[in-house]
């Protein structure tokens, strides 16, 4: 959700910047952020075929949570790692 | 954490209260929280020994930020359950 709050992405472009993640993974959590209305899913007609992700108005509203997480853990770190 | 919120837990009824949880997952967890000073670890002088968590004053900031996640959950939960 993150990757996708500030533009549309590819599959492809999805899997090269989240570390770590496998296909099988990404495709089920991507399926899972649609199910719930977060993302939208495009099959855009080029060739071959890409797949483009994007955030909904809805799941923009998330952007609260996660400032509200990012701020907090800035500053645990600042309070733990004194940085 | 969400458990300690309310009230000081021992590691017994922490085991219980949190369903499916391991007793090495827990131990872990329960370690980590102390490290970062969310919650602190008392050791009772009772027979057979108890140990006891609580929430940090500190631990309690993070109440911010999972009622923010909670509130987003209960509206998500009313529009796709229509609950």
């Amino acid at each position: 959700m993150a990757c996708l709050c500030h533009q549309k992405m590819r599959y492809t472009d999805l899997l090269k910047e989240i570390n770590g993640i496998s296909g099988k993974v990404l495709s089920r959590e991507l399926k899972d952020l649609e199910m719930n209305q977060l993302i939208t899913r495009t099959v855009q007609n080029t060739k071959p075929i890409t797949v483009e992700y994007e955030i909904t108005e809805y799941g923009a509203t998330l952007r609260q949570v996660t400032d509200v997480i990012a701020d907090w853990g800035i500053e645990h770190r600042k309070r733990i790692i004194g940085g």
